[in-house]
């Protein structure tokens, strides 16, 4: 197989961790005799810097024509007093736009290793496995208007929570397709008791519910569901849920696996390149230090073998790999408890390159 | 002192636990010699049973001459078909704008005799104490638009968060106040890499900040706040964030004190009473058995007799009581270990009435 990747390393440990991604995808390519090539791109802070946009329009072709995309993370304190429609995050938001990657997938899984860096007690998290599909490209993040006015001499502002039913039809749709080829449960997540956004919400997932008999659908108001994902997380199989919602209740649920740094995704759209991406940011105080932990974004890489490619047994191959080093002992910094030893990124991805 | 409290049960349990937020408030009343009157009031479900509406004006004019409210909670699945103005939600959404209640403090503290009922490692949440400041009347809640509409020949819809800087002002002055009286550390939550009335949130509290030059500011992305929560809860002092972040965050929250069961609320106004309610819902699946925890309804009150009556020892007096309680090892059902025994929630009102 042939197939071409756009690497967008971006900001901080991005380009630390992108790094180890694309040097387990020429593993995997030497294995099983694949050929991946890499373009790389600007985007985020460094894009500013050097073309004056976080996402420049060679970005963005490039991306178009690539089979996949894989994100490091932007933004950093360097960039963070800049215009809103200048800083690192619009160039994300813009890519995300652009590719249409209306489908996150944020998988959260247990690791019987990692059992100690949990804040939680075992018995919560064991065998948790669930995965989170988050909306992304609607919402309050890109509803109109989002800015200041004056109203009777007075400052204020508004931000637009806005959804088309086409929007939230696809992405409770991929939900309920996820589901049935898991444990066919569904937990639509919503305000339904405030928002009509949620009552629309609501409406669509019944709908879509219809075409799924096998697939059990359930509605969860969202502070439920922050609480629930802490007190029961095993209740949950396919958690899907509109885009801030979603960013709120994934970064939560990453705690339950220990580390941020663990966590992949990958951005689905209908037709064209999806995007991967390891779901923590570019953690600007350990950037250049060599002391991020690169699995999130070796994991992403495998979610775009499974979800680009269809190479399943490749995908299978590098979470493997991830579990053995673990098992083996080996942790990054994030993972290590007060005292114990732990590897630089670089040694992580000797080590998982070497067992792949 | 003489004081007259507007007690308004509502739906569920909300009528279980406000008897015993009463029966506590009376036995206060005779040890410290003060008298407490009480009126009665319809909201929620029960009032558009009887009145028709969620919210009767009677109810208002009640609390508004009352010297504090208590109030129970709202909803249930009787009352969830109805039409979005009509629904019990409506009553409790609409006395807290009537009320002007802008600040709902949300205390988090940590329970020496209830680690085993957390989700968390003991060292994680031990002494845990902080207080979440969450804005209650703007945001998303009351910001319109929030309807369907037509967008080329498609279904649409909008939800409007929407705030005026004085609003924003009040709610993190009021943070800051509180701050001042405890460890001086303010964590101000929002979403600046995205939403503009982030951005303005962000500038109001570095402004309110210049007032108070020993208390430390900090600013933390709502999905970075949900992953401290549960990775390192002590880091936090005195958490203020916009009304459905705090929503989410509260709720979340307070898990780490094992059950929802156990968490007060104050929402005060800058003048005029303030409203006093449990975090919990009416939780329809328990009510009517007798099993519900009254202890955030009566530390509801505790919060009551502190910030609208002033009367700090009764208050203690009435936390030290519940403390007592559980260190004595008594538990309703939420708190109960799998086997272990526990006390109805009658029986859990006479051992605390007992020990005041
Ligand atoms: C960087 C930020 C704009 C982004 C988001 O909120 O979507 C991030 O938090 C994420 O979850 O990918
Ligand atoms: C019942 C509901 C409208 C309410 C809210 O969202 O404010 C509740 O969840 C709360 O937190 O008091």
């Amino acid at each position: 197989m042939k197939k071409t990747i756009a690497v967008l390393p971006g900001d901080g440990i991005g380009k630390e961790v992108t790094k180890g991604a694309v040097e387990v995808l020429k593993a995997v390519g030497q294995c099983f005799n694949h050929q991946f090539e890499f373009v790389y791109g600007l985007i985020g802070g460094g894009a500013i810097d050097q073309e004056g946009t976080p996402l420049p329009s060679s970005t963005k072709q490039m991306c178009g024509k690539a089979d996949a995309v894989l994100l490091g993370a932007v933004g950093g304190p360097k960039w963070d007093s800049l215009p809103p429609h200048m800083r690192p995050e619009k160039g994300l938001l813009g890519l995300r736009k652009e590719l249409d990657v209306y489908a996150n997938l944020r998988p959260v899984s247990f690791y019987e290793s990692l059992v100690d860096s949990s804040p939680l007690k075992r018995e919560y998290i064991e065998n948790v496995d669930f995965i989170i599909v988050r909306e992304l490209t609607g919402g309050l993040y890109f509803g109109k208007p989002s800015e200041r006015a004056q109203h009777n001499g007075e400052e204020s502002v508004v931000d637009t929570l806005f959804y088309k039913r086409h929007e939230m039809k696809r992405i409770i749709k991929t939900a309920f397709d996820i589901a049935s080829i898991r444990n066919k449960r569904v937990t639509s997540v919503d305000k339904a008791n405030v928002l009509e956004s949620s009552r629309m919400w609501r409406e669509v997932a019944e709908e879509i519910a219809k075409d799924y008999p096998d697939v059990a659908l359930e509605h969860m108001l969202v502070d439920a569901a922050a609480m629930k994902l802490i007190q029961n997380p095993k209740h949950f199989d396919v958690v899907v849920t509109e885009n801030m919602f979603g960013d709120i209740l994934s970064d939560e649920a990453s705690m339950l696996t220990g580390s941020l740094g663990m966590l992949p995704s990958a951005s689905l759209s209908l037709e064209g390149p999806s995007l991967y991406e390891p779901i923590h940011g570019s953690a600007p105080d350990i950037a250049g230090t060599d002391k991020a932990n690169p699995i999130a974004a070796i994991l992403s890489v495998a979610m775009m073998l499974r979800y680009s490619f269809q190479l399943e047994e490749e995908a299978k191959h590098v979470e493997q790999a991830v579990e053995q080093v673990l098992s083996a002992g080996f942790r990054t910094a994030d993972l290590a408890k007060p005292g114990q030893s732990y590897l630089s990124t670089t040694k992580m991805i000797e080590e998982i390159i070497d067992t792949i």
